[in-house]
């Protein structure tokens, strides 16, 4: 044991690795609060939740990574084991999808909000822990396009429930933007569309000269690309627009019919044009998406970039199975959404640090009953704490202060004698009479 | 691209590393659902959530650590970083206090629900990767007794709430049993205690054994801490019993008195006899307990050991502060609690394997008709799903079948034109007319 006495002498600094995220109970308290309404969100469009485990064998969980990806993952040997821990939620849900083809039901709905890891250069707004929060539907085979609209629902319905502000969810298909570069016989469509993608960022002017300088178009190629990027105004002006290019290109005809069938859904699912538009110059990065692509933008915040992407892929397991699985689906990145509202102050504190709703303060011959109430009071739903330390009641009255605590009741001895004590609401500074949880139901607001 | 389309080819077996823990819909509905239970259970007594990195630098987790532990942690480096996995929430929470001390309301109450990662022996039950749901109440330079007792209520109520039959807390003070070794005049009370916590693993003959050989007792005074361990009958009968000792020691007057308020606090906290005892076996193997200490069996199967366990620890960050940080906490190892309980057959399946409470199902004409309605259903709270793919009528209701979905309406033509459907309760197979989600209210049970 003296060891261990010398040990409890060194004091070692306590820190945490940098581009990790850790928050005081005033942020927690927020973040676990978003996350709760994603979860519920995604479990009221019947989501399953799955948990898959953070590490995995390196081989399978990059089975198909290279360049980029490969080199942030965090990856290491115990024992004979090649580990790596995951990078995002797609690849184990493929992997999973395929290791237990036999045992699930399709389409296979899952919702799964975790943290994963990426070793990039840590900079502001980026980290190399962070939540994730997705859900994808797939199918067996075939998946029919009405899923596709389904997931816009869902964003909505999420983004409404987190209160954050108005957004706009921009979907475009990726059929509709390879046929139209068939049409024009633009040979490298994959880096035509990463290029495309880039036209917020860099510009109009810049993917121009990157479209004539890397895929090789003419200036008047390069151009039509862009005008046709352009097309914008009301889902139903754009529609027509692209109908009137009747272009005689299959893929480009499969793409439009396909967006025009989702925007007719998403409507039938209650979310108005104020919350979704087509954006053609919408083409996502990853290769794998092959029909529908979705963006979400914060109005007010439009430098935080898309909030919640995703998409369409027709193979999302081709690394594991010979089985056909195709979905849809969408990630939102909670922890740089959390860190980037809460830098440009979008975020309503409320001053709260604690799920207590009622804080019970007993003078010392009342804690027995104070205990009591409380777990009375427990029982009828309410988030009761008892302060149980000695002090002051100035140094317990700031202890509610400080954490924000909306409701206090000081329980001393005529309250117990009586069977009757006073709520205080902390905010108004109003008091009232209670006896029993039940007249609390109109005093304590959720 | 021609890469990629190689890769694609290349079908990787998927599968995870071994000593994982990974669940299929049934089995992890219920595992979501006890994490939820836990959570909420957690913040109604005013716990705080706490989300720490999974990584940690390695000089700072493992500050303290050494021998068995040391050896299991998942530690690599990367880059310039000595990085380690957490491998319990406790020691996170330890250099968090000490961290953000400053900016922390004491008594900082929190509950914390992670995975921690031991790379043990892989062996039935035991995970490298589970889930730990803590809960600790760290004061500053002191914290009363009462915070002991609130953890046995605590502990009722998530057991209560969690449902998974009878089940017995049972508490001891470990000043008791160091109070009683000294006055023994035995000098290493802390092997001792450690040889006293396996009485119930290897009997009664055993740790005489080992107590005369390992800690140089005379069969006298083995026998003499034998017969100390065995008191037991009521709380009232064993307290009596120790009372009437009356050994001349501080420490273990101390812990007398502190055992007695604790057993009247949690008395006053409505838990009953039936749920909690002294047993005066329980010691804890780890070092840091040094008043108060939990262990938790159920009742049907103490086959599987304790499965809630915890004690008071007098200081809590000393290898990070030299502020004085006494606490109190719990811990559940849920994965380990989940696996047990389904190996022995005490979960309940009710073959839900999906959140989903109704299952909407459209026919080719009234797809938006339906996705509508079930929009509506989900404002009033309900989790409704619409089978949105192709196929006949006996595959749609098979899918409903095999998630176990509770409730089913079919919504056609005539459903449309009326506005009124059927949903069919799927176990009774009794159907009712709705036309709104009120009309749901009575036959849709939650």
């Amino acid at each position: 044991m003296s060891e261990n006495q010398n040990n409890q002498r060194k004091i070692v600094e306590p820190s945490i690795l940098s581009g990790f995220m850790e928050l005081l109970p005033k942020e927690q308290m927020i973040m676990t609060r978003m996350t709760d309404i994603i979860k519920k969100t995604f479990e009221s469009y019947g989501f399953i939740p799955l948990d898959t485990p953070v590490l995995e064998k390196s081989e399978v969980l990059l089975a198909k990574s290279g360049g980029e990806t490969a080199k942030q993952v965090y990856r290491f040997n115990k024992g004979d084991s090649d580990i790596a821990m995951r990078f995002d939620l797609t690849v184990p849900l493929a992997r999973y999808v395929a290791q237990h083809y036999g045992e699930l039901t399709f389409p296979f709905r899952r919702y799964h909000i975790g943290k994963v890891y990426r070793g990039e250069k840590p900079q502001k707004g980026r980290f190399r822990e962070f939540y994730q929060c997705d859900i994808d539907i797939i199918g067996n085979g075939s998946l029919g396009i009405v899923n596709d609209a389904e997931i816009v629902s869902v964003i909505f319905s999420t983004f409404k429930a987190l209160n954050i502000g108005s957004f706009k969810i921009m979907i475009n298909n990726r059929k509709l933007l390879n046929g139209y570069f068939e049409y024009l016989q633009i040979e490298n469509t994959v880096e035509t569309l990463r290029i495309v993608d880039k036209i917020d960022k860099i510009g109009r002017d810049n993917v121009k000269k990157e479209l004539i300088k890397e895929v090789n178009l003419t200036e008047d190629t390069a151009e039509n690309v862009l005008k046709f990027l352009d097309n914008s105004g009301s889902i139903a002006d754009i529609l027509e627009g692209l109908k009137a290019y009747d272009i005689p290109n299959d893929k480009f005809k499969e793409g439009l019919a396909e967006l025009e069938a989702v925007c007719e859904n998403i409507k039938a699912l209650g979310v108005s044009e104020e919350y979704f538009t087509v954006n053609l110059k919408i083409a996502r990065g990853l290769d794998y998406y092959t029909g529908t692509v979705y963006e979400t933008m914060l109005c007010d915040y439009p430098q935080l970039g898309s909030i919640c992407s995703g998409g369409r892929y027709d193979e999302l397991a081709s690394n594991y199975t010979k089985q056909s699985l195709p979905g849809v689906g969408i990630s939102i990145g909670l922890s740089r959404l959390f860190y980037q509202l809460n830098e440009v102050g979008a975020i309503q504190y409320d001053n709260r640090c604690t799920p207590t709703e009622i804080l019970f303060i007993p003078m010392s011959d009342t804690v027995q009953y104070t205990l009591e109430k409380a777990t009375e009071f427990r029982k009828a739903g309410y988030a009761v704490e008892v302060y149980m330390n000695d002090g002051k009641m100035a140094k317990k009255l700031t202890y509610a202060n400080k954490l924000g605590i909306p409701y206090v009741a000081i329980i001393g001895g005529d309250e117990m004698t009586q069977g009757v004590f006073k709520i205080k609401d902390m905010e108004s500074g109003q008091q009232y009479e209670v006896s029993t949880p039940e007249d609390a139901a109109n005093i304590v607001k959720k």
